[in-house]
Protein backbone atom coordinates (compact mmCIF):
# COMPACT_ATOMS: atom_id res chain seq x y z
CA UNK A 1 0.00 0.00 0.00
CA UNK A 2 1.07 3.67 -1.14
CA UNK A 3 -1.45 5.67 -0.44
CA UNK A 4 -0.93 9.50 -0.90
CA UNK A 5 -3.16 11.45 1.34
CA UNK A 6 -3.96 14.91 1.98
CA UNK A 7 -4.05 17.18 4.93
CA UNK A 8 -7.90 18.05 5.84
CA UNK A 9 -6.44 21.56 5.59
CA UNK A 10 -5.29 21.09 1.88
CA UNK A 11 -8.94 19.43 0.86
CA UNK A 12 -10.72 22.72 2.26
CA UNK A 13 -8.24 24.65 -0.51
CA UNK A 14 -9.23 21.99 -3.27
CA UNK A 15 -13.08 22.46 -2.59
CA UNK A 16 -12.68 26.49 -2.44
CA UNK A 17 -10.46 26.42 -5.86
CA UNK A 18 -13.67 24.29 -7.45
CA UNK A 19 -16.33 26.09 -8.58
CA UNK A 20 -19.41 25.56 -10.96
CA UNK A 21 -17.12 25.92 -14.56
CA UNK A 22 -19.26 27.94 -16.77
CA UNK A 23 -16.96 29.03 -19.67
CA UNK A 24 -14.34 25.88 -20.30
CA UNK A 25 -10.86 25.83 -22.39
CA UNK A 26 -12.33 24.39 -25.26
CA UNK A 27 -8.65 23.81 -26.61
CA UNK A 28 -7.64 21.80 -23.54
CA UNK A 29 -8.30 17.83 -23.37
CA UNK A 30 -7.85 15.75 -20.33
CA UNK A 31 -5.84 12.88 -21.17
CA UNK A 32 -7.12 9.39 -22.03
CA UNK A 33 -5.70 8.33 -18.99
CA UNK A 34 -6.73 10.65 -16.75
CA UNK A 35 -10.52 10.27 -18.05
CA UNK A 36 -9.71 6.37 -18.00
CA UNK A 37 -9.18 7.20 -13.82
CA UNK A 38 -12.00 9.57 -13.64
CA UNK A 39 -14.10 6.84 -14.84
CA UNK A 40 -12.77 4.30 -12.35
CA UNK A 41 -13.62 7.19 -9.58
CA UNK A 42 -17.64 7.06 -10.52
CA UNK A 43 -17.63 3.33 -10.46
CA UNK A 44 -16.52 3.42 -7.27
CA UNK A 45 -19.49 5.32 -5.68
CA UNK A 46 -20.99 4.15 -2.78
CA UNK A 47 -24.18 3.51 -3.06
CA UNK A 48 -27.23 1.98 -0.66
CA UNK A 49 -26.88 -1.69 -0.35
CA UNK A 50 -23.72 -1.56 -3.07
CA UNK A 51 -26.59 -1.87 -5.67
CA UNK A 52 -24.95 0.59 -8.32
CA UNK A 53 -28.88 1.42 -9.92
CA UNK A 54 -27.18 3.62 -12.60
CA UNK A 55 -24.85 3.93 -15.59
CA UNK A 56 -22.66 6.96 -16.61
CA UNK A 57 -22.88 7.78 -20.16
CA UNK A 58 -20.11 9.73 -21.48
CA UNK A 59 -20.72 11.81 -24.96
CA UNK A 60 -18.23 11.85 -27.31
CA UNK A 61 -20.23 12.92 -30.52
CA UNK A 62 -19.57 16.69 -30.81
CA UNK A 63 -22.91 16.30 -33.23
CA UNK A 64 -24.88 14.79 -30.44
CA UNK A 65 -23.67 17.28 -27.77
CA UNK A 66 -25.16 20.29 -30.11
CA UNK A 67 -28.33 18.30 -29.98
CA UNK A 68 -27.95 18.33 -26.38
CA UNK A 69 -26.73 22.04 -26.06
CA UNK A 70 -30.28 23.30 -27.28
CA UNK A 71 -32.08 21.18 -24.58
CA UNK A 72 -29.84 22.23 -22.34
CA UNK A 73 -30.80 26.11 -21.86
CA UNK A 74 -28.16 26.43 -24.03
CA UNK A 75 -25.70 26.14 -21.21
CA UNK A 76 -22.19 25.88 -23.26
CA UNK A 77 -20.53 24.06 -21.39
CA UNK A 78 -22.23 20.97 -23.09
CA UNK A 79 -20.58 21.49 -26.08
CA UNK A 80 -17.30 23.37 -24.97
CA UNK A 81 -16.02 21.05 -22.16
CA UNK A 82 -13.48 18.09 -23.12
CA UNK A 83 -15.89 15.50 -21.64
CA UNK A 84 -19.58 14.93 -20.99
CA UNK A 85 -21.74 12.44 -18.35
CA UNK A 86 -24.83 12.14 -18.30
CA UNK A 87 -25.72 10.38 -14.94
CA UNK A 88 -28.62 7.63 -15.59
CA UNK A 89 -30.49 5.35 -13.28
CA UNK A 90 -31.91 2.48 -14.39
CA UNK A 91 -35.41 2.91 -15.22
CA UNK A 92 -36.82 -0.58 -13.33
CA UNK A 93 -34.13 -1.78 -10.78
CA UNK A 94 -35.96 -5.38 -10.01
CA UNK A 95 -35.02 -8.87 -8.35
CA UNK A 96 -32.33 -9.63 -11.53
CA UNK A 97 -30.36 -6.38 -10.47
CA UNK A 98 -30.44 -8.18 -6.97
CA UNK A 99 -28.89 -11.29 -8.21
CA UNK A 100 -26.64 -9.87 -10.60
CA UNK A 101 -25.22 -7.83 -7.53
CA UNK A 102 -25.37 -11.11 -5.52
CA UNK A 103 -23.37 -13.02 -8.40
CA UNK A 104 -20.44 -9.68 -8.53
CA UNK A 105 -20.21 -10.58 -4.67
CA UNK A 106 -19.60 -13.98 -5.17
CA UNK A 107 -17.26 -13.59 -7.54
CA UNK A 108 -15.27 -10.42 -6.10
CA UNK A 109 -15.08 -12.30 -2.63
CA UNK A 110 -15.42 -16.23 -3.42
CA UNK A 111 -17.87 -16.40 -0.72
CA UNK A 112 -20.89 -19.50 -1.62
CA UNK A 113 -24.67 -18.20 -2.68
CA UNK A 114 -25.85 -19.44 0.86
CA UNK A 115 -23.79 -16.58 2.67
CA UNK A 116 -25.75 -14.06 0.90
CA UNK A 117 -29.20 -15.15 1.08
CA UNK A 118 -30.09 -13.66 3.97
CA UNK A 119 -28.76 -9.88 2.37
CA UNK A 120 -30.20 -10.71 -1.02
CA UNK A 121 -33.64 -11.26 0.92
CA UNK A 122 -33.31 -7.57 2.78
CA UNK A 123 -32.82 -6.39 -0.32
CA UNK A 124 -35.56 -7.56 -2.42
CA UNK A 125 -38.08 -7.34 0.21
CA UNK A 126 -36.67 -3.88 0.42
CA UNK A 127 -37.53 -2.90 -3.78
CA UNK A 128 -41.07 -4.82 -3.07
CA UNK A 129 -42.11 -2.46 -0.43
CA UNK A 130 -45.43 -0.44 -2.29
CA UNK A 131 -44.01 2.56 -0.23
CA UNK A 132 -41.23 2.63 -1.84
CA UNK A 133 -40.55 5.15 -4.80
CA UNK A 134 -37.62 3.34 -6.88
CA UNK A 135 -37.18 6.00 -8.45
CA UNK A 136 -36.95 8.47 -6.24
CA UNK A 137 -34.54 6.18 -4.29
CA UNK A 138 -32.39 5.43 -7.24
CA UNK A 139 -31.65 9.10 -8.08
CA UNK A 140 -30.70 9.67 -4.97
CA UNK A 141 -27.79 7.55 -5.69
CA UNK A 142 -27.19 8.81 -8.49
CA UNK A 143 -26.66 12.91 -6.41
CA UNK A 144 -23.81 10.46 -4.11
CA UNK A 145 -22.22 9.32 -7.50
CA UNK A 146 -22.00 13.39 -8.34
CA UNK A 147 -20.79 14.34 -5.55
CA UNK A 148 -18.07 11.60 -5.78
CA UNK A 149 -17.37 13.26 -9.51
CA UNK A 150 -17.04 16.53 -8.42
CA UNK A 151 -14.87 16.00 -5.28
CA UNK A 152 -12.38 13.96 -7.04
CA UNK A 153 -11.74 16.10 -10.01
CA UNK A 154 -11.61 19.16 -7.87
CA UNK A 155 -9.16 16.93 -6.09
CA UNK A 156 -7.66 16.34 -9.32
CA UNK A 157 -7.29 20.02 -10.26
CA UNK A 158 -9.77 19.51 -13.11
CA UNK A 159 -13.14 21.71 -13.30
CA UNK A 160 -16.89 20.44 -13.77
CA UNK A 161 -19.92 22.17 -13.61
CA UNK A 162 -23.03 19.83 -12.33
CA UNK A 163 -26.10 20.51 -13.92
CA UNK A 164 -30.10 19.66 -13.03
CA UNK A 165 -31.17 22.75 -16.00
CA UNK A 166 -31.65 20.61 -18.91
CA UNK A 167 -34.43 18.81 -20.56
CA UNK A 168 -34.22 15.10 -19.50
CA UNK A 169 -36.98 13.31 -21.74
CA UNK A 170 -35.14 14.92 -24.73
CA UNK A 171 -31.77 13.68 -23.63
CA UNK A 172 -32.74 10.13 -23.00
CA UNK A 173 -34.33 10.46 -26.57
CA UNK A 174 -31.59 11.99 -28.33
CA UNK A 175 -29.39 9.33 -26.73
CA UNK A 176 -31.71 6.34 -26.81
CA UNK A 177 -31.08 6.40 -23.20
CA UNK A 178 -34.99 4.78 -22.92
CA UNK A 179 -34.73 2.12 -25.19
CA UNK A 180 -31.36 1.06 -23.29
CA UNK A 181 -33.71 0.77 -20.00
CA UNK A 182 -32.19 3.95 -18.51
CA UNK A 183 -33.30 7.52 -17.49
CA UNK A 184 -30.82 10.39 -17.11
CA UNK A 185 -30.75 12.36 -14.06
CA UNK A 186 -27.67 14.68 -14.06
CA UNK A 187 -25.52 16.32 -16.57
CA UNK A 188 -22.16 16.45 -15.87
CA UNK A 189 -19.07 18.61 -17.91
CA UNK A 190 -15.83 17.91 -17.09
CA UNK A 191 -12.56 19.62 -18.49
CA UNK A 192 -10.49 22.93 -17.65
CA UNK A 193 -11.61 26.00 -16.87
CA UNK A 194 -11.48 28.83 -19.59
CA UNK A 195 -9.04 31.48 -18.25
CA UNK A 196 -11.88 34.31 -19.32
CA UNK A 197 -14.47 32.80 -16.88
CA UNK A 198 -14.84 35.83 -14.55
CA UNK A 199 -16.87 33.28 -11.94
CA UNK A 200 -13.38 31.39 -11.15
CA UNK A 201 -12.63 34.38 -8.60
CA UNK A 202 -15.80 34.99 -7.75
CA UNK A 203 -16.64 35.28 -4.44
CA UNK A 204 -18.19 31.53 -2.87
CA UNK A 205 -21.67 31.81 -1.70
CA UNK A 206 -21.82 29.73 1.30
CA UNK A 207 -23.57 29.88 4.55
CA UNK A 208 -20.82 29.95 7.42
CA UNK A 209 -20.19 26.75 8.81
CA UNK A 210 -21.63 28.56 12.70
CA UNK A 211 -24.76 28.66 10.64
CA UNK A 212 -24.60 25.27 9.00
CA UNK A 213 -23.29 23.00 11.41
CA UNK A 214 -24.70 22.35 15.15
CA UNK A 215 -23.49 20.36 17.93
CA UNK A 216 -25.85 18.01 20.12
CA UNK B 1 -2.48 30.13 -4.91
CA UNK B 2 -0.48 27.24 -3.17
CA UNK B 3 -3.11 24.46 -3.86
CA UNK B 4 -1.71 20.57 -4.07
CA UNK B 5 -3.33 18.68 -6.96
CA UNK B 6 -3.41 14.36 -6.53
CA UNK B 7 -3.23 12.91 -9.58
CA UNK B 8 -6.26 10.73 -11.15
CA UNK B 9 -4.38 7.83 -10.33
CA UNK B 10 -3.62 8.73 -6.92
CA UNK B 11 -7.76 9.32 -6.08
CA UNK B 12 -8.08 5.65 -7.27
CA UNK B 13 -6.13 4.51 -4.93
CA UNK B 14 -7.65 6.31 -2.14
CA UNK B 15 -11.39 5.67 -3.44
CA UNK B 16 -10.09 1.80 -3.44
CA UNK B 17 -8.83 2.27 -0.38
CA UNK B 18 -12.21 3.80 1.39
CA UNK B 19 -14.86 1.62 2.16
CA UNK B 20 -17.93 1.58 4.67
CA UNK B 21 -16.18 1.04 7.82
CA UNK B 22 -18.26 -1.23 10.17
CA UNK B 23 -15.53 -1.23 13.35
CA UNK B 24 -14.44 2.10 14.36
CA UNK B 25 -11.24 2.02 16.37
CA UNK B 26 -12.82 3.94 19.38
CA UNK B 27 -9.43 4.76 21.20
CA UNK B 28 -8.87 7.48 18.42
CA UNK B 29 -10.65 10.53 18.11
CA UNK B 30 -10.19 13.23 15.43
CA UNK B 31 -8.48 16.14 16.06
CA UNK B 32 -10.00 19.70 16.26
CA UNK B 33 -8.29 21.03 13.74
CA UNK B 34 -9.32 17.96 11.28
CA UNK B 35 -12.73 18.01 12.16
CA UNK B 36 -12.94 21.79 11.88
CA UNK B 37 -11.56 21.42 8.54
CA UNK B 38 -14.16 18.48 7.55
CA UNK B 39 -16.56 20.70 8.79
CA UNK B 40 -15.49 23.42 6.24
CA UNK B 41 -15.44 20.74 3.73
CA UNK B 42 -19.56 20.07 4.20
CA UNK B 43 -20.28 23.54 4.50
CA UNK B 44 -18.57 23.53 0.63
CA UNK B 45 -20.82 21.11 -1.27
CA UNK B 46 -22.69 22.53 -3.99
CA UNK B 47 -26.20 22.79 -4.42
CA UNK B 48 -28.97 23.15 -6.68
CA UNK B 49 -29.04 26.99 -7.39
CA UNK B 50 -26.67 27.25 -4.00
CA UNK B 51 -29.66 27.10 -1.93
CA UNK B 52 -27.79 24.86 0.42
CA UNK B 53 -31.65 23.64 1.60
CA UNK B 54 -29.36 21.79 4.79
CA UNK B 55 -27.76 21.42 8.10
CA UNK B 56 -25.90 18.96 9.23
CA UNK B 57 -26.27 18.19 13.53
CA UNK B 58 -22.62 16.45 15.22
CA UNK B 59 -23.56 14.17 17.72
CA UNK B 60 -20.99 14.97 20.70
CA UNK B 61 -23.02 13.50 23.80
CA UNK B 62 -22.44 9.75 24.15
CA UNK B 63 -25.84 9.27 26.29
CA UNK B 64 -27.86 11.07 23.12
CA UNK B 65 -25.62 8.57 20.69
CA UNK B 66 -26.37 5.77 22.87
CA UNK B 67 -30.29 6.50 22.55
CA UNK B 68 -29.37 6.92 18.56
CA UNK B 69 -27.80 3.52 18.42
CA UNK B 70 -31.14 1.87 19.68
CA UNK B 71 -32.82 3.38 16.70
CA UNK B 72 -29.96 2.71 14.13
CA UNK B 73 -30.29 -1.11 14.13
CA UNK B 74 -28.30 -1.13 16.60
CA UNK B 75 -25.12 -0.28 14.22
CA UNK B 76 -22.05 0.32 16.55
CA UNK B 77 -20.23 3.04 14.75
CA UNK B 78 -23.13 5.28 15.49
CA UNK B 79 -21.13 5.29 19.19
CA UNK B 80 -17.76 4.06 18.42
CA UNK B 81 -16.90 6.41 15.61
CA UNK B 82 -14.99 9.37 16.58
CA UNK B 83 -18.05 11.94 15.28
CA UNK B 84 -21.39 11.09 14.30
CA UNK B 85 -22.74 13.74 11.33
CA UNK B 86 -26.91 13.50 11.35
CA UNK B 87 -27.16 15.04 7.83
CA UNK B 88 -30.77 17.02 7.81
CA UNK B 89 -33.08 18.89 5.42
CA UNK B 90 -34.35 22.56 6.01
CA UNK B 91 -38.63 20.84 6.57
CA UNK B 92 -40.07 23.64 4.47
CA UNK B 93 -37.66 25.59 2.32
CA UNK B 94 -39.71 28.51 0.65
CA UNK B 95 -39.30 32.58 -0.45
CA UNK B 96 -37.49 33.66 2.95
CA UNK B 97 -34.44 30.91 2.18
CA UNK B 98 -34.44 32.61 -1.12
CA UNK B 99 -34.13 36.00 0.27
CA UNK B 100 -31.73 34.81 2.60
CA UNK B 101 -29.75 33.31 0.09
CA UNK B 102 -29.69 36.57 -2.03
CA UNK B 103 -28.86 38.63 0.81
CA UNK B 104 -25.56 36.28 1.69
CA UNK B 105 -25.00 36.98 -1.95
CA UNK B 106 -25.18 40.40 -2.15
CA UNK B 107 -22.31 40.09 1.31
CA UNK B 108 -20.15 38.02 -0.12
CA UNK B 109 -20.09 39.63 -4.01
CA UNK B 110 -20.65 43.35 -3.47
CA UNK B 111 -23.69 42.96 -5.87
CA UNK B 112 -26.56 45.13 -5.55
CA UNK B 113 -30.26 43.47 -4.47
CA UNK B 114 -31.47 44.64 -8.66
CA UNK B 115 -28.32 42.51 -10.38
CA UNK B 116 -30.31 39.32 -8.63
CA UNK B 117 -33.66 39.77 -9.16
CA UNK B 118 -34.10 37.87 -12.55
CA UNK B 119 -32.72 34.90 -10.04
CA UNK B 120 -34.52 35.30 -7.40
CA UNK B 121 -37.75 35.10 -9.33
CA UNK B 122 -36.42 31.78 -11.11
CA UNK B 123 -35.45 30.28 -7.78
CA UNK B 124 -38.93 31.36 -6.51
CA UNK B 125 -40.66 29.88 -9.42
CA UNK B 126 -38.98 27.06 -8.67
CA UNK B 127 -40.32 26.24 -5.51
CA UNK B 128 -43.44 27.40 -6.47
CA UNK B 129 -44.18 24.68 -9.14
CA UNK B 130 -46.84 22.22 -7.47
CA UNK B 131 -44.98 19.98 -9.56
CA UNK B 132 -42.32 19.97 -7.53
CA UNK B 133 -41.27 17.52 -4.50
CA UNK B 134 -39.62 19.72 -2.62
CA UNK B 135 -38.82 17.31 0.05
CA UNK B 136 -37.38 14.92 -2.27
CA UNK B 137 -35.79 17.96 -3.75
CA UNK B 138 -34.00 18.97 -0.82
CA UNK B 139 -33.01 15.59 0.26
CA UNK B 140 -31.02 14.77 -3.82
CA UNK B 141 -29.25 17.88 -2.20
CA UNK B 142 -28.08 16.35 1.07
CA UNK B 143 -27.28 13.10 -1.03
CA UNK B 144 -24.39 15.79 -2.94
CA UNK B 145 -23.42 16.49 0.60
CA UNK B 146 -22.57 12.73 1.52
CA UNK B 147 -20.71 12.21 -1.88
CA UNK B 148 -18.44 15.17 -0.89
CA UNK B 149 -18.24 14.63 2.97
CA UNK B 150 -16.86 10.49 1.82
CA UNK B 151 -14.91 11.75 -0.60
CA UNK B 152 -13.52 14.32 1.29
CA UNK B 153 -12.68 11.77 4.41
CA UNK B 154 -11.18 9.50 2.09
CA UNK B 155 -8.63 11.92 0.61
CA UNK B 156 -7.46 12.61 4.16
CA UNK B 157 -7.11 9.25 5.23
CA UNK B 158 -10.09 9.37 7.45
CA UNK B 159 -12.85 6.31 7.16
CA UNK B 160 -17.07 6.71 7.26
CA UNK B 161 -20.08 4.78 7.21
CA UNK B 162 -22.60 6.37 4.91
CA UNK B 163 -26.19 4.81 6.61
CA UNK B 164 -29.38 4.98 5.25
CA UNK B 165 -30.91 2.42 7.70
CA UNK B 166 -31.89 4.07 10.67
CA UNK B 167 -35.48 5.68 12.27
CA UNK B 168 -35.73 8.92 11.05
CA UNK B 169 -38.35 10.19 12.48
CA UNK B 170 -36.91 8.62 16.15
CA UNK B 171 -33.83 10.87 15.40
CA UNK B 172 -35.88 13.93 14.90
CA UNK B 173 -37.27 13.26 18.23
CA UNK B 174 -34.35 12.58 20.25
CA UNK B 175 -32.23 15.42 18.31
CA UNK B 176 -35.37 17.95 18.54
CA UNK B 177 -34.96 18.77 14.84
CA UNK B 178 -38.47 18.99 13.80
CA UNK B 179 -39.00 21.66 16.43
CA UNK B 180 -35.41 23.24 14.84
CA UNK B 181 -37.72 22.95 11.49
CA UNK B 182 -34.88 19.72 9.78
CA UNK B 183 -35.89 16.49 9.24
CA UNK B 184 -32.73 13.96 8.99
CA UNK B 185 -32.04 11.87 5.97
CA UNK B 186 -28.58 10.25 6.05
CA UNK B 187 -26.34 9.79 9.02
CA UNK B 188 -22.56 8.96 8.74
CA UNK B 189 -20.37 8.22 11.39
CA UNK B 190 -16.85 9.01 10.98
CA UNK B 191 -13.27 7.90 12.38
CA UNK B 192 -10.44 6.01 12.15
CA UNK B 193 -10.94 2.54 11.21
CA UNK B 194 -10.35 -0.54 13.38
CA UNK B 195 -7.32 -2.99 12.68
CA UNK B 196 -9.95 -5.68 13.42
CA UNK B 197 -12.32 -4.82 10.30
CA UNK B 198 -12.50 -7.79 8.25
CA UNK B 199 -14.24 -5.71 5.83
CA UNK B 200 -11.55 -3.12 5.65
CA UNK B 201 -9.59 -5.92 3.02
CA UNK B 202 -12.58 -7.62 1.63
CA UNK B 203 -12.52 -7.10 -1.90
CA UNK B 204 -14.57 -4.17 -2.81
CA UNK B 205 -17.86 -5.39 -5.54
CA UNK B 206 -18.33 -2.91 -8.10
CA UNK B 207 -19.36 -3.54 -11.46
CA UNK B 208 -16.68 -3.25 -14.42
CA UNK B 209 -16.43 0.14 -15.83
CA UNK B 210 -16.72 -1.32 -19.30
CA UNK B 211 -20.01 -2.43 -17.68
CA UNK B 212 -21.23 0.79 -15.84
CA UNK B 213 -19.88 3.48 -18.37
CA UNK B 214 -20.70 3.57 -22.34
CA UNK B 215 -19.61 6.20 -24.37
CA UNK B 216 -21.80 7.72 -27.28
Amino acid sequence: MSETFLSPQQVVELFKWRYATKTFDTSKKISDADWKAIEECLVLTPSSFGLQPWKFFVVDNPETRKELLANSWNQVQVVDASHLVVLAIKTDVNDGDVDRYLQSTMDARQVTAESLEGFGKVMKGFLANPKLDKGAWAEKQVYIALGQLMSAVAVMGIDACPMEGFNPVKYDEILGLTAKGYRSVLVCPVGYRSDSDKYATAAKVRYSVEAMVEHL
